[in-house]
């Protein structure tokens, strides 16, 4: 069947319902950055491969290519450290974390002191256990110590993770350390694997609660890995979860489905747009993980497209909409904050073709199915997100929308942008319509 | 662990055991064309997709791309039809097959002509049992009846699935048929789904004696479907039988692990040099199923790699033996005919590296390792077979050859040759050494 039965169809009503997140006014729209752990892991072995050990050379040639290619001035601004930045053992005196002597030689503060320079901050990793994923010093009893070194050093972000810890205990010891950095100066944002740990990924909606009050974003599932099967795993899981993540997603408080993969060698340029496109709709967190010393034009373009980054960072910051699936097809909206208070909302639609055999599915269903019966409007532009110079058509809300989406884990995503009555499109949207004539 | 323990390597003589083929005297080295299955699959609806359906169009676009593109040049020569091509019932006076009326309106026997105007064989499909695998006329005891029809046609190979057909029964019906071909005039290559239907893939050694003796290749594997995923399970299964393999592979009957997928959209770049590496070292035949008018020039350069394709089509045509495996990494050789008698071998060295997290890795390989001791020269040239213009560097039999093999499905492949005993390489390899003083 190619077109689909869009009588099953599901419209489901954009509900926001306010569940308050941790007030410590950082990321009302989700972090934008750089983390190394995807691409780089826990390589120590400096001598052997001196490009690309976890050293300050790595994070200050992240920087370096953050604030020059461009990376900066579409929003990611933070260069986040994971495991294995420490010395294997705390200050013996100061009970301190110290950065490895060789491999970081003038410490974390300097690094955080470089990318200020450049208008890019600092993120570091550490454990809420007795010992970090990879074995160096844990938290261990030390949130007031860890937090006011990482204050003082002027990191901009935490990534807290779970190993070598009581789960049954994260409600106390997560909890603990965000009132740790509640009583620093430097205000940081604190990142909590927290519900990632949780058996079968199946938190409950109490627990969640308790984590939003807790940590600006929260990884909640395995760990990515460079393959198309990590990210559709991802993307079915999220699926699986939506209506849940909906109610506790937003600003301030953010669901974190894990790095970009992006630039690296496990997706196809189809794949990595639809990770993008993901990653967009859902508000995620943006966190690149690819060498952007060695990235290829086609795959930088991706993460640097602006349209998407717009929709990722919409003020409103919802979670998109899961409306329809099959095995092979899932169709998904977000709506986007207004322009003006009582104005309507311009929507992104999302194709998704995951099938991994034969031609490219032309897909389509009338807008009508698309977009809540109560917030229509009679007429849209439509705009590819890959390609928003122009627009694609006017579609009006009788009308099929219908996409060419590649297959093996293709995509397509376009915004729907509301014509207000008697706007004259010709007058009032020149720029935007120079090609119009084109279609 | 970065470095391997080569104490533990195993090193397996080539040891030619011959082993007779049919003898019809074609493919005495892989087969080398385009096959529609894997990106076009049984589209039938040529109103909505009239650039990619089953129909005399795309066969002809596909025969113009391989003529006009450089894939002829290169060796591609043949456009393989599969499955949907047939009216749904055969003719019901002559009991011909007949081609569907209104997508090859002029019939197979016209596209063969316009094939053959440029040089471009058509090959077509049937399938041994009372149905094709998408219900279209099967065999169905007409093998005398079809193996003129096709001769008639002069297509030039025959694809037999196994659809609707007795399994144990496969060994009577598959060799009628072979019987039948050697009745007409023109010569077809025979390809044989029959070892893919077996359960398990588990095929005994006196089945494949059986099968080489009827055919000139044959699938013994599941589909493969556009995906890494899918790749990577026929790699791990050709590994799993190698030692089988090698005895039964060579001139006239070859293993057919399935098309390329190179050009679509579920493999990265580097995994689509890593399928491309694996099908030239196993002389595997190379059927491509990309679309060809859109293919983007990165992937077209992969499948016209010359230097690869010479290793796929080498004369002795054997299957390269796995001499290394871990979860995360395979090493493969393959031993290359000989340029004259009594000369020393070149070999193919192939390093997989699977692990879908982290660096590129570094693996090194003694070269006495990879090369049996009675074959060993003291000296080689190394050719890195994606960028073979220049040496990468002379190399002893006591070194250790050290390449950086990219993640997530990456993989290098080289050749080595014997530098012969006093050969003063500066005189005598002046065009391949002209860059050497770079290294």
């Amino acid at each position: 069947m190619i077109l689909m039965n869009i009588s099953i169809l599901l419209i489901i009503v954009e509900m926001v319902i306010p569940i308050s997140a941790w007030d410590n006014g950082l990321l009302r729209t989700p972090p934008m950055g750089w983390l190394s752990w995807l691409r780089f892991t826990c390589e120590i072995n400096c001598e052997q491969y001196p490009n690309s050990c976890i050293n300050e050379k790595l994070y200050k040639d992240m920087i370096d290519r953050i604030a020059e290619d461009g990376y900066l001035q579409v929003g990611y601004k933070t260069v986040n450290i994971d495991d294995c930045w420490m010395e294997k053992k705390r200050d013996p005196k100061t009970k301190q974390l110290v950065a490895d002597r060789k491999r970081f030689p003038y410490g974390i503060k300097h690094l955080v002191e470089y990318g200020r320079e450049r208008n890019v901050s600092v993120g570091i990793y550490e454990d809420i256990g007795t010992k970090t994923c990879a074995g160096f010093p844990g938290i261990d009893n030390h949130e007031q110590i860890d937090a006011k070194t990482f204050s003082e050093w002027g990191v901009d972000s935490i990534k807290m993770d779970g190993c070598f810890a009581l789960i049954n205990e994260y409600n106390q010891t997560y909890p603990n350390f965000r009132k740790a950095l509640e009583k620093q100066e430097h205000r940081i944002a604190y990142s909590c694997s927290w519900p990632a740990y949780i058996a079968n990924n199946s938190v409950p909606d109490d627990v969640y609660e308790v984590i939003k009050e807790n940590c600006n974003y929260w990884r909640n599932y395995d760990d990515i890995v460079d393959s198309w099967e990590s990210v559709k795993k991802i993307i079915l899981f999220y699926g699986s979860k939506n209506k849940q993540f909906k109610k506790f997603h937003g600003p301030g408080g953010w669901f974190d489905p894990d790095m970009l993969l992006i630039g690296n060698n496990g997706l196809s340029l189809e794949q990595s747009k639809t990770q993008m496109n993901f990653w967009s709709i859902w508000s995620a967190p943006l966190m690149m993980s690819a060498d952007l010393r060695r990235i290829t034009p086609e795959f930088k373009k991706i993460l640097q497209n602006k349209e998407l980054i717009s929709i990722n960072q919409d003020r409103d910051g919802r979670m998109a909409s899961l409306i329809y699936k099959t095995d092979k097809i899932q169709i998904w909206t977000k709506k986007l904050a207004a322009s003006a208070e009582g104005e309507p909302s311009s929507y992104v639609v999302l194709y998704f073709y995951m099938y991994s055999l034969g031609i490219d599915l032309n897909i389509r269903f009338n807008v009508s199915k698309l977009i809540p019966r109560e917030e229509i409007q009679d007429e849209y532009l439509v705009f590819d997100l890959h390609d928003a110079d122009t627009v694609m058509k006017i579609i009006s809300s009788e009308e099929n929308l219908e996409l060419r989406v590649p297959s093996s884990g293709g995509s397509r995503i376009v915004k729907l942008v509301p014509v207000l009555k008697n706007e004259n499109l010709f007058e009032t949207n020149e720029d935007t319509l120079d090609n119009f004539c084109d279609y």
